[in-house]
């Protein structure tokens, strides 16, 4: 016995709008999710840089808003697997989609670890000068950014120029480190703040790590190919 | 014009018994990587813990290994999702492999920091000891073996008790902190050894992180919960 389907032609013009429409939909949620995400990164390093608590208290609100878009955007992403087997650019998307939306948390949860490293630094008088940190959250800060602004415009272009700052990131990473174990080594009165600052540097190059992921989906779901560990045989 | 789609019941049998040969595939490929990942960990912090430089760099072999697999398990996913729509457990099942694989690559990523730190360590004279690092090792190493074991067996309650031990390895985490800082504030020549420590530190704790995120994936593909910020109130 022979199972049938039928459905109007009409009918499917109709789903393949709503199917767009869904997807255009998701995409904003995202990119509303990865607002957020930024923002909470640009607080919490604040906090550090213009000493400014009441910024790095204000990362926890963010951080619950992005956690309800993550669980949000997870579901819809599944709504619309359930709805109609997409294939091709459409199945990439809805894949890179799920990936990114835990990226993106991931940038919220490093935002909030900046936050709270940011209360201990401020709980100490200032004691240096934190001469790369301004340049490494803007680096930072511009990949997120970037590789948002990548996944809008399906931009593999822009997507490319996310990943190539990322040695960047890692550069500025071990000259901070060299700064704070310096003045470690000099001034045990500093250890603490030092050891708070590296952990900071730490979330910094996450983040850019993060943007990376971001970056390599675009391309992903745009071309089709999968950048990721480019030093791997692809047989 | 109708179109039809039409599928003997005796073809949809087969396909059936494919499908769930497939599943069935793909969840061992991603058990391997699992293994590749806990040995990877295993090796990078034995490294430290044992002197052993050796263990250290057999750590990139594991790490080529794993970015491998990474790539053929998202292409697996992608294939079986372009060859059938699945519904309900199956769906949430290949959405959680997706989430997974790029847990367990990141926790290689994570035993390569390890491993760089521990070639860092070894370069120096011992000059302290570990009293919470074998302890935090074992917590964490643990979690990704029961976590995966959970995936394997769609075991809840091995979940749960996977999540309940995240508490334990952030106590662990903050104490090693406080115990290098201590090593720092005493003495300028250990700062260096330190410093690599608490980078170690850093990592099992996001190891734990990792195998915190394999659990609840599991959860979600097996009861269809999503236990993910559990203050978050979902309406």
């Amino acid at each position: 016995m022979p199972v049938l389907l039928f459905i109007g032609l009409e009918d499917r013009g109709k789903m393949e709008r709503h199917w767009q429409q869904d997807l255009e939909e998701l995409k904003r949620r995202l990119l509303w999710m990865g607002s957020l995400s930024e923002r909470a990164v640009h607080q919490a390093v604040h906090a550090v840089l213009d000493s400014n608590q009441d910024l790095a208290k204000a990362v926890h609100a963010e951080e619950n808003a992005i956690n309800e878009m993550q669980i949000e955007i997870d579901e819809r992403v599944q709504k619309l697997f359930a709805l109609q087997a997409p294939m091709a650019r459409d199945l990439r998307f809805l894949l890179a989609v799920s990936r990114i939306n835990g990226d993106l948390e991931r940038i919220g949860d490093q935002a909030v670890s900046i936050a709270h490293a940011a209360l201990g630094i401020l709980r100490h008088p200032p004691v240096m000068e934190y001469i790369d940190l301004p340049r490494m959250t803007e680096l930072a800060e511009g990949m997120v950014r970037d590789s948002l602004d990548a996944v809008v415009r399906g931009d593999q272009a822009l997507a490319d120029s996310v990943l190539r700052r990322d040695d960047e990131v890692d550069r500025l990473r071990d000259q901070l480190f060299r700064e704070m174990l310096t003045y470690m080594m000099e001034n045990s009165a500093v250890v603490f703040t030092a050891f708070e600052v590296i952990l900071v540097v730490k979330n910094l190059e996450r983040i850019g790590d993060h943007a990376t992921n971001i970056a390599e989906d675009v391309i992903y779901f745009v071309a089709g190919r999968d950048v990721r560990h480019p030093d791997i045989d692809r047989r």
